[in-house]
């Protein structure tokens, strides 16, 4: 069903790597899709076998926490990486929901489902990593059911990082990152443009509703989960490779920002906050 | 009861002329304290008489939608302007919370109010417009019930904004106001460093709850009011006249920004988020 071969596009930058997965699986509804849930509850209660299509559903926690808000629906995970949706459907597992979520490996710009196929089509920090962000949103409306479907996403603006103490190796964090981003074809407020990708894509306005969330990070256990993601991607990260690569950083950067994210770790008044945008279209 | 005089202050730059208050009686505590609302109506279930100092309550909007949460409750705002403060009793009367709410001049300095006088002490966007926080903090701790009393207070970070479409008179009236907030002696990224001033007080971890809000404009109404005070700020605010004063910006720069905003308000794409702090601290 899937719809005609799309151009090559560059791959996922992030990667599947440990460093990126702690924070991935940190992820849950709660956190990442609360802009979701009261629509999909009440979804559930007028239709209790509703559908939901999980776009980029990478390792799978957000998809597994948002079963509980539609107890007899049906999920569906779908990412690029069939590696990491064997994680996903683990996970689903673990948590008792294995019955109610499967997953097909498929790809964003050729999602393979009929048009109209899902009642909730979501996604949470996948589009700001696309070059063709738009054509992505497009292929979320149209398995979307019209009238009556859903579309939910959610992607940050990199440049909205509010952090403290604000050691230098902090900040150039934040600008190499960007920088990799934008090389990359990638979109760094992809958050912002939201509103603009679902309008383009002929949505009518008064069908948006646009909000904002955020992560923030300040206890011990908090700083430890984040700060030691982001010092493994400094040691370790694709972002590390890239950067070194097109000359944005060099290794010895990268040793700055690392030791920088170990002592926010330890700074007892280490706060971190992220900005996102969030978009629920009614179709 | 007052303490021992303070030192002499710079004036709040932000000012109370329309432009700005426009934005101010926007404000309530839905959108502007909701990370105090649960703890407020849980204290409020526990002590019906529950007492609230609401600290550069301004126009009082938020003073007044903190009433319903503590109905039985008896709240004071304080400001360093009197003539706000009339606005502030007025406001109240208007939303038949006027029997609940007084109002006291006050300098968040030296807060005419004895140890331990409140349940709740509150600040929203105050701390940042200070010269010295960190006494702020302090005189705000002070006046709180010990033990019981709780402290709530949500800053922003100004360089934590999300804006599209981005169009230059955008990001440099955001670089303006960053720049004439620091000649000022004000904090740019207060909201970022609640935690820190908390622990600088005295005030132990485990004692600090730290979260992050959002103000997130997108609607054709959102848009006119937050584009419109933005507009106004660059014709006539103080902001203005700072930045024109101290060179930091000219008055064609400033009609360039003002043109933008109002360009921003007509552009149905537009979306804008801005990231705060918020922090409750349990005594």
């Amino acid at each position: 069903m899937a719809q005609s071969q799309p151009k090559q596009h560059a791959p996922y930058l992030s990667s599947y790597q440990p460093s990126t997965t702690v924070h991935h699986e940190w992820r849950t509804a709660s956190n990442s899709a609360a802009h979701l849930l009261p629509t999909l509850e009440e979804k559930a209660r007028q239709n209790p076998s509703l559908t939901l299509l999980d776009v980029g559903a990478g390792s799978g926690t957000i998809t597994a926490s948002l079963a509980p808000y539609m107890p007899q629906g049906k999920i569906i995970a779908t990412d690029i990486s069939n590696d990491i949706l064997q994680r996903a459907k683990q996970h689903a597992e673990e948590v008792g929901v294995g019955e109610m979520v499967e997953t097909q490996e498929g790809n964003v710009y050729a999602l393979p489902f009929m048009n109209g196929d899902f009642d909730v089509v979501h996604a949470s920090m996948v589009l700001a990593h696309l070059d063709d962000p738009l054509k992505a949103v497009g292929e979320m409306i149209r398995v979307a059911k019209k009238p009556g479907g859903v579309v939910a996403m959610r992607e940050s603006d990199l440049r909205a990082w509010s952090i403290h103490p604000e050691y230098s190796g902090l900040t150039n964090f934040n600008k190499v990152l960007c920088a990799v981003h934008m090389a990359n074809g990638a979109t760094v407020n992809a958050g912002a443009q939201l509103v603009s990708w679902a309008l383009a894509q002929g949505v009518r306005r008064e069908r948006i509703t646009a909000t904002a969330g955020t992560w923030c990070y300040s206890t011990p256990e908090e700083r430890q989960m984040w700060g030691g993601t982001m010092a493994d991607r400094c040691k370790n990260g694709s972002v590390r490779t890239k950067a070194i690569e097109t000359r944005v950083a060099t290794e010895s950067d990268f040793k700055e920002m690392a030791d920088a994210w170990e002592r926010w770790i330890e700074s007892e008044d280490g706060w971190f906050g992220s900005m996102h945008g969030e978009v629920l279209v009614e179709l």
